[in-house]
């Protein structure tokens, strides 16, 4: 695999990840012929995709989440979790996490941020005080993709509009799946006692265990790294001791209260496409020139569901 | 669960990723009444577990590498990477990796190592130049502890002397697992065009379609959260196009070339023993009290194998 063929532009940062190991730096390697590349790869199917296998992510679902020089880009499940979806864009209009702090960056596991109590309350805005648990729905109406390849937790997986998970025909529920990036509502003993005031996403392997534990709000399109780059706290699950170390959350605001000009134009490849299919047929044969031994099979994290910027 | 129970000094760094998200700080909890543990937990197992449970790590295959504040220890796997390790060996005495550069920290993936072009080759010492392909090795003869809870990408996994392993039957084979922590050495587009001479760590989703394509070589002990929280390079693959974002190395040593009070006494649990089996269990079944509906199942990368200082 040539580097070049790891850089396009719609690869997006999920997909870089899937770009092989190279001895070499680029810009000392030479650069490799061009190759003709008759098998699909992750990034010949991107290449080949048409605009129509891109969605515009709904700006009355997208996050804005500025600190430091970063931003992260979260987009909301309300598919999933319709009232936690609701009551955080709430909080987020009231200005509940301006001035919130990441409290938390725990080694392969989550970074996560909120208000704690020894800063000033923040205003709540019209979110409710209690909200239901969200762990589960009906699997009845979901537009569904599944991955063939079997899994350890679930009994079956696959994505709905963009997003893992998972679904168990026995019961007849669906759920979203603790992947890299997935955001969830942290909560404390009570099932029911997360109200979308502090978040949290996924920074390290998959902890599926979580599945069906915790309210899972959204995923992180962009901005991940970082969350995910943050030094580790060295308290208990991670918390940071040294409060001065507590990361300060310049603004959180929906993309639909900026005007247009101000929003970043993302799109997320449809997972109900062919292209997406080719996508996850290139991601369990890896034909990328470095691959002796392409293993035939893959795991739902392990597919990157493609973010790019809209070019036009 | 309470967080006191996740910051047990023997539970180590990975036994930590195991806790719950707990909405408040731990200093602004009420603390939890004493809970009587009858049901294993990742923690009740760890304070049961006997010396004899742990194992010494030999400081003849035990790394130091030094950057900055950090320290990374790493354990090399000479059961299924003999030349490997032994060139590593060599390299690391003739001071190849001192004043190497950390040249790569791609998001969700790997951070890399070695000497890149541009500055002065290292010295080599009794290193081969070439060294074949380790991929996989017979599995006769392997002490294999396995998990039964079934794999996307192999037919059996388990664990060998402390490290996520997998085997086919079918083939006779048996190959290390990418789980995060594991490192590898990287290589060009030929199968054994690696050397030892360039490292990497999974500091991300187990990239396991790596398996059986790039030599594993052992796994980060300690000191992983240094390497996977650098900041993420942003040239192709995540290789630091500034080159000022390299990060230099200070010294790589072998634990067994320092004298004994310069080393850093860590022992493994280990993975032949009752009390593994009984933290797999644990794993499976999340009694931890903040778990609603723990799943019953558990994926290979997502079970620990705890690390401790040795107190003796």
């Amino acid at each position: 695999m040539s580097s070049s063929s790891c850089t396009r532009r719609a690869a997006g940062v999920a997909a870089l990840a899937a770009c092989a190991l190279l001895v070499g730096t680029p810009h000392a390697a030479t650069p490799a012929p061009p190759v003709a590349e008759k098998l699909p790869t992750t990034a010949s199917v991107l290449a080949g995709a048409k605009d129509a296998d891109w969605r515009d992510v709904d700006p009355a679902r997208t996050l804005y989440m500025d600190f430091g020089d970063a931003r992260v880009v979260i987009e909301l499940a309300p598919g999933f979790a319709p009232r936690h979806a609701a009551n955080i864009q709430a909080l987020v209009r009231a200005g509940w996490f301006d001035g919130a702090l990441i409290t938390r960056s725990q080694d392969n596991y989550v970074a996560q941020w909120g208000r704690p109590d020894d800063i000033a309350a923040g205003d709540r805005g019209a979110a409710s005080e209690h909200v239901p648990a969200e762990f589960d729905r009906a699997l009845e109406g979901l537009d569904w993709t599944g991955l063939e390849d079997g899994d350890v937790y679930a009994p079956q997986v696959g994505w709905v509009d963009g997003f893992p998970a998972a679904r168990d025909p026995a019961t007849g529920r669906a759920w979203l799946a603790h992947c890299y990036g997935m955001v969830g509502a942290g909560r404390g003993m009570a099932a029911d006692s997360s109200d979308g005031g502090q978040l949290y996403a996924v920074t390290g392997h998959a902890p599926r265990h979580l599945d069906r534990n915790i309210t899972v709000v959204g995923r992180v399109l962009s901005g991940i790294e970082h969350l995910s780059s943050l030094p580790r706290g060295t308290g208990a699950l991670g918390f940071y001791e040294d409060l001065g170390q507590r990361v300060p959350i310049t603004r959180m605001v929906l993309a639909a209260d900026l005007p247009e000009s101000e929003r970043v134009p993302l799109q997320v490849l449809r997972t109900d496409t062919r292209t997406f299919e080719q996508l996850i047929r290139a991601r369990r044969h890896r034909h990328e020139e470095w691959f002796i031994d392409p293993v035939g099979r893959v795991e739902l994290c392990n597919v990157p569901i493609p973010v790019r910027e809209h070019e036009g």
